[in-house]
């Protein structure tokens, strides 16, 4: 029995500017849930480390999504999670216009 | 290149009570961090949504823990994901002791 999806993207080829800028990773999360049909229930936290990494979370009703921003690079990890099926193009879509670069995601049935 | 290790965890055969007893599940989120090396930065925060689902989450510095109990059953669906590695087996016996049950995980290289 599927419990839930979840998506596993990693981006590259981003503006590091733009992944590392807290309040658009804050802003981008905040419209995650809503845009996939999802419901955010608490959150979003961002959190920036002294070496430069950020990670970021929101609470979904249907389970999370999530963010981590490595101190270098142009790239960063996602997730969602969800009890209910959604469009992880549409996630992506989201991810690549407001970051830039490309994104490969996988779905992983739980 | 390795990013981060995403441990998938799915559990069975709990006590159904304590899986969803909010306080339970934000103390256990509280410890997972601290338990495995990692940091909490965020959180915890836990949602009860009204069909009786409990989602639950908390912000590492290494990136996030979360736990998704369904309305129904014995069992939850649990990750943590980490751009440094750590024992999963120390989480699932966190887990275990806490809620009772079997677990199965896997890391994701990500």
């Amino acid at each position: 029995m599927t419990l839930g999806f979840h998506w596993l993207a990693t981006a590259s080829g981003c503006d590091p500017a733009k992944i590392r800028d807290r309040e658009r990773v804050r802003e981008v999360l905040d419209r995650l849930g809503p845009t996939l049909g999802l419901t955010a229930v608490g959150g979003p936290a961002v959190h920036v480390n002294d070496d430069g990494s950020l990670v970021g979370f929101v609470l979904l009703a249907e389970s999370h999504a999530s963010m981590h921003v490595p101190p270098q690079g142009d790239g960063f990890l996602a997730d969602v999670f969800s009890c209910v099926s959604f469009d992880a193009e549409v996630a992506a879509e989201l991810l690549v216009d407001a970051f830039g670069g490309n994104l490969q995601g996988r779905i992983v049935e739980r």
